[in-house]
């Protein structure tokens, strides 16, 4: 067998685990998001602020990718959320069975809003279905703004862009221009919004998002 | 074939190429160092400070591994040093094969160091030898300090680790005797550089490192 047809394998195996998992989350109403990043762009910290907000109007929960140490999903207990840890061992990236998995160990509460924070890596993640509803995709500032063209698997089929940090701005070389430029030509219709998870900035805008699509796919407009 | 056996036999057969690879840099004298990191944690800048320190005192050049565009070979080239770029289509990492096929064609002139300028990734490179005498690992001070422990591969492999971005220690919570700690417990024996392209903070000492390094593997103390 050769690899292209190994990867083939496990893609079609994910396919139909993301499918049982779609199937189970439209049946509770439950919206998904998959949240994708490099190592420290700020996926933990910004569900913290998300929690801070939504909590008591939503019922929220997470699943935690990471290849060692449970210290994602403590920081999200601590908000109050249910969070279950998923250790990769060495791998880079969840898959659909993983959470199949997670979903039934983990015993979650009937949730509005299920975040699914995968592994810090801004490649692998990128081809798995996870049975979520939407991407999102975070860029810190302190990354710089070459990314988009540099990683265009995650940039062109994230629905949503987080431009995180961006308390930084003043300290770092970061043109928005040109990410917004380079956007528009990988993924015209994403949203981008931009955030300060230590000042506040953006949470108003990300948060009436996840509600207004949380709403949409309850009418039946999404999912 | 299982997962497990692909992934050995591709292991294997990149163990030949790297050792190949070794064996000509052992014959030129070159010194290599094969950097890895999240990206946008400043490995381009960190090389781009690099040469306008060592490039009058030592003949440098650069292999650039990205997913898509040839910007970091650009930038390196218009610092006036030969820069190879790898274009990896999807694949989230280098491996020793595409090494080898690069130096075949880049026509590299003989080099004292070699920089292999991984994919921005954390995880996947860790295990593709490379040829090289030595990793790197760059983490940036915006990155958080609980990356060592969350990606105990790389951490624990490098002989360098390079902090990076230092200038953003008054703007960001980094808590570096938490790294320190961490580095301690997973590769006491590792060197810890904490460096700042922009300023030029740490450059004396990590080029040092480099010329060092170098000075050793030709007198045949190490590589």
């Amino acid at each position: 067998m050769t690899d292209v047809a190994v990867r083939q394998r496990i893609l079609t195996a994910n396919e139909a685990a993301a499918a049982e998992v779609r199937a189970r989350f439209r049946a509770s109403g439950t919206l998904v998001a998959n949240l994708i990043s490099s190592p420290g762009s700020g996926k933990t910290a910004l569900l913290e602020a998300t929690v801070a907000r939504l909590q008591p109007r939503f019922q929220l929960g997470a699943i935690e990718g990471d290849i060692a140490t449970e210290r994602d999903a403590e920081r999200l207990r601590r908000r109050g959320i249910p969070a279950h840890q998923i250790l990769t061992g060495g791998a880079c990236h969840l898959d659909a069975r993983q959470i199949r998995q997670a979903l039934d160990e983990a015993r979650l509460p009937e949730l509005d809003i299920l975040f699914i924070e995968n592994v810090g890596n801004l490649i692998c993640p990128t081809a798995y279905d996870l049975g979520e509803d939407f991407k999102v995709v975070l860029l810190s500032v302190a990354e710089g703004e070459d990314k988009p063209f540099k990683y265009p698997g995650i940039f062109s089929r994230a629905e949503v862009v987080v431009i995180s940090k961006i308390d930084l701005l003043p300290h770092v070389t970061f043109r928005l221009d040109d990410v917004r430029a380079q956007l528009a030509a990988l993924n015209a219709g994403c949203r981008i919004v931009l955030t300060a998870a230590t000042t506040g900035a953006g949470m108003d805008e990300w948060c009436d998002l996840l509600a207004a699509r949380l709403e949409a796919k309850r009418r039946g407009g999404f999912g």
